[in-house]
């Protein structure tokens, strides 16, 4: 097999220069990568995780941080907020190194047996092993569908806000009726040093799916004139000298209005993509990576896969399931880190070694 | 197959007579079948728990109530009396039902299909589904062993203190050196409506296996002469009518006394035993049930395996695994209880059925 994916990035990467080397790779960092973290950790495994979200949680946090999972063992009730929070204090012993924000886009073997990754940010690994946590695949901020538009990405019009000093000063107009838009909204329009030159707020209807708190507020600084809501969508725009100048907007009311701006900013939320993982050479039935049941090995040795992107018979998309399925690909990867040494499952509340390795101490018995 | 454990039972039962009747059994009540409960609740599938011990917990209460476990995902410090309790509390509102203290000897299956099973303690069960939890076996306290001794058994030896009353106002002998022996020299030596005539502890040496505390309350009490504190071994006894008498002990010093005595209780833990579960003529491999692992079910359509009890390739003995396994279980259960409905996966952070079998409300969203 061949699992070059981009042969133009291939070509130009002298290979491997600079790259970090390490036991494993994990691409993912929702639940079941983070568990991937702790079991590889308890068998001496280093790892380095990779997610293209701005920080830990994956599906959980970005699909719904406060809501209520009652399926968790043990857990009776916990927000995907507080099971990350969890896990992260679980894997805190092994410090895993976070990669946040990056995409994996080059997978593939080197010579000596070992993987090449490189994320489309540039950073670069030479690891034993890969753990492909994915979930439902990297997730990209949904698109404003106005034809022409996306000539102004990144320059005028933002899906997130990385620098937000860029629109201090400025005219924005804000899209969306979720809490990103809210927050942002808020942040730009209060008096102080962040503050827009003008904001408006800009949503289909009048109905928010936001923190009520946040719509409040929001409604208060629109009553004190420090801000602006309207309801439509947008239809088109103007530009001047390849400078977006100009909105046009159907309101709900069926009337086209005009708003001048600076800076375009769209938070339509996140949908998940399986991108470039489609084309690493791995086994895949129906966009789910193929993998045995004794390691959660793909197709590719080496290459393992737990959670909601792998598939097998009786595969339930289960967080639960992905804990498992992490515990037994760490046994898989075992003989490969460490090929001269046999793995043996020892039991966290009764081995002396693994209290070394979660750094707690040994209770003394008789 | 022929599932039938002991003929002379079998031969003697009037067929299911009085049998209970239900969607499913589980055998036995430690983490691993507590969650089965929780599993098949989410599929609406009603469950009785048949346990050989005296309360929920299975080996992680009998065997480290108290000894921090590190690797149950999102619970980065429990104890097993915790893990116990917090699944206890994630059941709840399946309300199963608890068979404590009894033991399964006889499972074989009706000529409807359904599976008839009894305990040695005359409980009957007629179940579409069987799921063996069984952990190392049903927990059998570890015997003394003295030659002829065993006679004495439930009359003047116990293993067990099932009822407390019998024991006030005798001269005991109490051999054993962890908490369950402390626990119950204390509770007859202390003055008050419990009280023993006399209390001997006997353990083979100084050091307990035991709270401190509850060391400490029992020298205090040897010092008050409320009780007494002897170290040595049984070597033999004596005894009048068809009565036990008098032990013969060894002490440490090599000085052999004499106790004379009405009721011998004896602590030295409990020892795990497959049992019957070897009989039902299921596949099995060096003492685990064979299972596949698309719906954790054994050779035996029906009768599903889950944690420790069971074997396949990869096989790892963690309770996060059986969790795992239980949740599959479930999913290849429900066709069997409900042939005529589909199963579909839902969550229960979004589907509006699993909270109303949870009995918890649904959120509102936009």
């Amino acid at each position: 097999m061949d699992l070059i994916v981009d042969p133009a990035v291939s070509r130009t990467t002298s290979c491997c220069e600079g790259a970090i080397e390490t036991d494993a790779v994990i691409i993912g960092a929702g639940p079941v990568g983070l568990f991937q973290v702790f079991e590889l950790g308890l068998l001496e495994i280093k790892a380095h995780v990779i997610d293209s979200l701005p920080a830990a949680g994956g599906q959980c946090i970005e699909l719904y941080p406060d809501k209520p999972i009652y399926d968790i063992p043990a857990l009776p009730l916990c927000t995907g907020q507080e099971l990350t929070e969890r896990l992260l204090q679980q894997i805190a012993p092994f410090a895993p190194a976070f990669h946040f924000n990056q995409e994996v886009t080059l997978l593939r073997r080197e010579p000596d047996g070992r993987f090449f990754l490189e994320t489309a940010q540039g950073t670069r690994f030479l690891s034993k092993t890969v753990f492909i946590a994915g979930g439902v695949g990297a997730f990209r901020p949904r698109m404003l569908k106005v034809d022409g538009l996306e000539r102004f990405n990144d320059t005028q019009l933002f899906y997130r806000v990385r620098d937000p000093a860029r629109f201090v000063g400025k005219q924005l107009v804000i899209v969306g009726g979720g809490d990103s838009a809210l927050d942002w909204a808020l942040h730009f329009a209060q008096p102080g040093p962040h503050q827009a030159a003008s904001v408006i707020l800009l949503h289909r209807r009048d109905v928010f799916r936001a923190a009520p708190a946040n719509v409040a507020k929001m409604k208060a600084l629109c009553e004190a004139e420090q801000m602006q809501f309207v309801t439509g969508q947008i239809t088109g725009f103007e530009q001047r000298d390849g400078r977006l100048i100009e909105l046009k907007l159907m309101g709900n009311d069926g009337v086209t209005r005009r708003l001048p701006l600076d800076m375009l900013l769209v938070f339509f939320g996140l949908s998940p993509r399986l991108g470039p993982i489609a084309d690493w050479g791995l086994g895949i039935d129906r966009k789910q990576l193929l993998v045995d049941t004794e390691k959660f090995q793909t197709t590719e040795p080496g290459i393992f896969a737990v959670g909601d992107i792998n598939t097998y018979p009786g595969k339930k998309k289960l967080i639960l399931s992905g804990f498992h399925e992490a515990a037994l690909a760490a046994f898989g990867a075992a003989p490969i880190v460490y090929p001269d040494r046999p793995v043996q499952l020892q039991y966290t509340t009764t081995s002396t070694k693994l209290h070394q390795v979660l750094g707690v101490e040994s209770p003394v018995f008789d």
